[in-house]
């Protein structure tokens, strides 16, 4: 595999929606799907979708419980994501060549 | 529009595979369709489809020419390809957080 190749990028967090999650809750303890939708600019069902991914795939967890009778659930990112992220980043950062002297 | 709104990656350069080719001529003076394809790892019919996107909106240009009665593709990163790939890498260094204290 060379260093352009494509199936090198990981396709679970490079999805634009999926990257935008995730660069959000690593910067969070954790969110609301409010806040992360009104930070990441999808739709409720798009949303939904993609945080689902990120759960199946246990880069993110979730905590539902109710206040006032409404459902509240808070997303974080579990160390699992946070390593694949900080790996994503790391070879983004390769193929871009991001810091290296052009 | 906040800094994580996921519709600010540009969708254009954003896919993995125009991400790598962009990636491999912006560090070449010019490359030939069979060494895209080598480097980037991907089928004739898939870097064919991605190739002639990047021609579309001018960020690659091509010069085809006869080789021994062969036909050779050359492609080229353009002025407005390197400018939009810049912009697209600054984008993901701000969304990332690459390069700033943790």
């Amino acid at each position: 595999m060379t260093q352009y190749d494509y199936h090198a990028i990981d396709d679970l967090i490079h999805s634009r929606i999926r990257l935008s999650i995730l660069a959000l809750l690593v910067t969070r303890i954790k969110a609301s799907f409010t806040e992360i939708k009104n930070q990441v600019g999808a739709s409720d069902g798009n949303l939904s979708i993609h945080i689902r991914k990120l759960e199946q795939a246990e880069y993110v967890s979730v905590n539902k419980k109710f206040i006032n009778r409404k459902p509240l659930s808070m997303y974080t990112i579990t160390d699992k994501g946070r390593s694949a992220f900080n790996h994503y980043i790391e070879h983004i950062e390769s193929l871009l060549k991001i810091g290296e002297l052009q």
